[in-house]
């Protein structure tokens, strides 16, 4: 799945990817970096929405699973995620979610492989004037 | 603030809210409850998505205490939440916040009053088929 194949699959499948404008700036074998303009996404203090950051965050994780399983018998929930705003983000926000190393993704191909299910926690992190702002871990669990 | 009032700023300051289509149910001195249809905010498996679901339990705490604390110059933030998501919601959507015990909000207001500042968890739950699908818990913080 390219970047602009993951960014119409958001679009199609989850509507609110519209309205907040999420796009994919970089989705390489390193990590999958998403992006949303701050105007949809703003709050009660024209900062970023925590709403918004952590629906952000989640999509960062989905998008790299979906492109690391590849696999369309696959079905990936999120399971539980637990969030840290440590500043406000105060412009364009940008949600990066890192490859997991290589042992932690290559169990969770071969526990999908051979139990049909499998779990793996994903973190995103969201930077504001050149310091991580918001840090998110979530479970993601994929299910045949 | 009215649950009237509450919706239409909302609205006015938080534009997600209008393309998730969020509203409030009940607004009580016993809880706050916020609801918003399925089709917007669904997700690849036609149920809620987590996004969605997790903004809409922020936004129950937001108002929450918008309405407790009612002081224009407060400013309300979230500083960090965790959510368990133990079954998928399959119709629209009710994230309700309960009032917290009077001890524990007497000690809210207090903090507020004399430091400027003060801190207060909130739980939220989201029900799908009759029971708690979702339970979100956030740590919100007032600052003048």
């Amino acid at each position: 799945m390219t970047g602009g194949d993951l960014e119409s699959y958001l679009r199609e499948q989850i509507p609110l990817t519209v309205a907040m404008d999420v796009r994919v700036l970089t989705s390489d074998s390193t990590m999958l970096a998403l992006t949303a303009p701050l105007a949809p996404n703003r709050n009660h203090l024209q900062t970023a929405f925590g709403g918004s950051l952590h629906a952000l965050a989640t999509l960062s994780g989905y998008g790299l699973l979906w492109r690391q399983l590849d696999d369309p018998s696959a079905h990936i929930v999120i399971r539980e995620s637990h969030i840290r705003y440590d500043s406000p983000v105060t412009g364009d926000l940008c949600a990066v979610c890192r490859t997991p190393a290589a042992p932690e993704l290559e169990r969770f191909r071969s526990d999908f492989a051979r139990k049909g299910k499998a779990r793996l926690e994903l973190e995103s992190t969201i930077e504001s004037g050149g310091k991580v702002a918001v840090t998110f871990r979530g479970v993601f669990v994929a299910v045949r």
